[in-house]
């Protein structure tokens, strides 16, 4: 079920090599509330310079994405040509040109071919609703080996409203958001300020908890608009339907999020990591990134080898507070470290890591915080797909 | 020239593979001032924990080195096997067990075959004299392709005394050390405090400038010994030969550190990363670093892409204050990017990737600090080597 009041549009502007769409235009058909969350890298690409700006309004009706080129690192030609898309939009659909939110993903530092996307943006404007959400989520795709889209439909007092998110991301992802573009929509209606406060903790536990090469990239955004066309109540803190409609959108954010693990450039497993029984949430964050960033644990699994010493060096070298003489380790059911020795069960963890998911836990046993973090295992796939992607 | 009154001895134990030496011995005629920096992972080996309450004398006369086995998350067991082989060592030799040092290098986790080692160490210590220095940087070697091994002559108050270093490391390599093994002998007369400072100093621009793929070892030792037998006065920061002596030290550290990422696991570059014009030397090496374990970086220039957008995105999540309109970015003497923009050069550049040594220089024209770090390309080779490993 899609949202209602929102349609959909691409085309092909030749940003990417030729036959593939590559421009994309989501469009709500009432000014919609909206809340943002983007990379915190310094190098920050010119249109998500201008959305962060746009997004304290806490309003928009459209966006336009391309793929294909990130506009970073493009100077003031690279904002004007920003700001140039986000006019046009605006002049097609007749809406004011601030409620146009603008994404770019793809190659950094080289300008964007503004004059095709120029020549395609009544185009696409005059398409609209004749592309899916599906088709948008497919022409913002890069790296990616399929779209990313999750669904779901949350009852607001007796009414069925729909959330929808689609995203792009396989590679350049780290905490902090990623080379990844994601937009949220929904008909429910919710108040700005627990729309902005529900999107940064969903964020959180979920973008910011995946990291597929520790790699942060320039153009990370999370766009949430939220139409309101389905009539209820707005929601707040207070209400009835917010839990809800929170966790329905955390739960959007997280599959997505594991879409983008299992889709990571070159990887054959989805690997998620619990730490466990750390003294504060921020160390069980530190040591699930340090063992999730590590080549050496992401080689070892996709050699379907429960090195274990790569983790609990990991462990050593993340900043966070452990007693290696209390740490346990799992890989699925299979423990191979109980106080911080091997449990001689190597082999039957292999088995495990056989599979297209692994699980592995970590617990500290020093306290009572834990974190979750997603990734995947690394290939000579992704050695190839990073030596060649401009060639 | 080998410095005076060190023997060397090597046999095989069986801890690695048959045919290949896994044991070695360097031993001083007469006790020796010692210095030596140590990993910081909170995971220490066994034999790292007995060094470094041991080098609080500042003495010591042997090294016994296995490769095969890092003798890290061993418990208890690991210690009393570290400890039986010092020894074992001093009673063959008849010197204090106190002035005998442990290394270890291998796999993590599974107890060392202490009975096999037990039962070498009599013909280990009976063959001193026998073997090169070159033969012990053989026998501790576990993925390098290489021996590393490097010599200086010092002229001292017109004597000549000699320093050699050698070392292991190919992968686990971080800053702050790596599984790097390095054993630097002299026969000139230094005092203990001021050994202790050069080593220290030269480690800081060496090795903890070094990173070949982001994880750092829980085994890493730099062991000093300066046995005096060149009978100069000892030196100390007032001798004239100070500056003289430090120097070659540390010309040694860092050719080491060179070979290292030379050699860097399927590595077929050698890259190195000077950040100038920051505004602090930790700013600097904070930057320097982020490009150096970027993934993407590496196996951009693996493919000679001089992709310098990824070098964008790594500086802006380093840390480091940076002003993206002001940085520069050269390939060995290309310059690709002038005021934060592209200068159009990117296929040049490609040509210099080429080479065999990679020089990249990033000035951030914001003050005056610099730094240079040390690593290497990532292949499809590395990913190789690390997923089978244990296999």
């Amino acid at each position: 079920m899609v949202p209602k009041g929102f349609l959909f549009s691409t085309v092909e502007a030749a940003i990417k090599k030729p036959g593939r769409k590559d421009l994309g235009l989501i469009y709500s058909q009432v000014e919609a509330t909206m809340a943002g969350v983007f990379t915190t890298n310094k190098v920050k690409a010119a249109p998500v310079k201008l959305d962060m700006k746009r997004i304290r309004s806490g309003k928009g009706q459209a966006i336009i994405v391309n793929s294909g080129n990130a506009n970073a690192c493009t100077g003031k030609k690279g904002m004007e040509d920003t700001l140039l898309m986000a006019k046009l939009v605006a002049h097609s659909l007749a809406i004011k040109p601030s409620r146009v939110y603008v994404s770019s993903t793809g190659v950094i530092g080289t300008p964007l071919p503004i004059e095709r996307i120029k020549s395609k943006i009544p185009e696409l404007a005059a398409n609209l609703g004749k592309s899916s959400l599906e088709d948008v989520a497919q022409a913002i795709m890069t790296t990616d080996t399929f779209p990313k889209v999750v669904k779901k439909r949350v009852t607001i007092n007796n009414q069925i409203g729909a959330i929808t998110g689609m995203c792009k991301g396989a590679g350049m992802i780290c905490p902090n958001m990623a080379t990844m573009l994601c937009f949220v929509m929904t008909d429910i209606a919710v108040s700005q300020k627990t729309l902005n406060r529900i999107v940064h903790d969903a964020v959180k536990l979920s973008f910011n908890r995946l990291t597929i090469d520790g790699d942060m990239s320039t153009n990370d955004t999370v766009l949430v608009l939220a139409n309101g066309i389905l009539g209820n109540p707005e929601i707040t803190e207070k209400s009835g339907s917010f839990a809800g409609f929170k966790k329905a959108l955390g739960d959007i954010l997280y599959e997505l999020s594991k879409m983008i693990a299992q889709d990571g450039e070159g990887a054959t497993k989805l690997i998620e990591i619990t730490v466990r029984g750390a003294k504060s949430e921020r160390d069980a964050e530190k040591a699930a990134f340090a063992v999730a960033n590590s080549n050496l644990v992401k080689t070892a699994i996709y050699g379907n080898d429960a090195n274990w010493g790569r983790i609990m060096a990991a462990l050593g070298y993340s900043g966070a507070d452990i007693r290696e003489e209390k740490v346990g380790i799992s890989f699925g059911k299979v423990k191979v470290v109980h106080k911080g020795l091997t449990t001689g069960k190597d082999r039957e963890a292999g088995i495990v890591l056989k599979g297209r998911q692994v699980g592995i836990v970590i617990d500290l046993h020093i306290g009572k915080a834990s974190a979750k973090v997603l990734t995947c295992d690394m290939t000579e796939e992704y050695i190839r797909v990073n030596a060649d992607y401009r060639t």
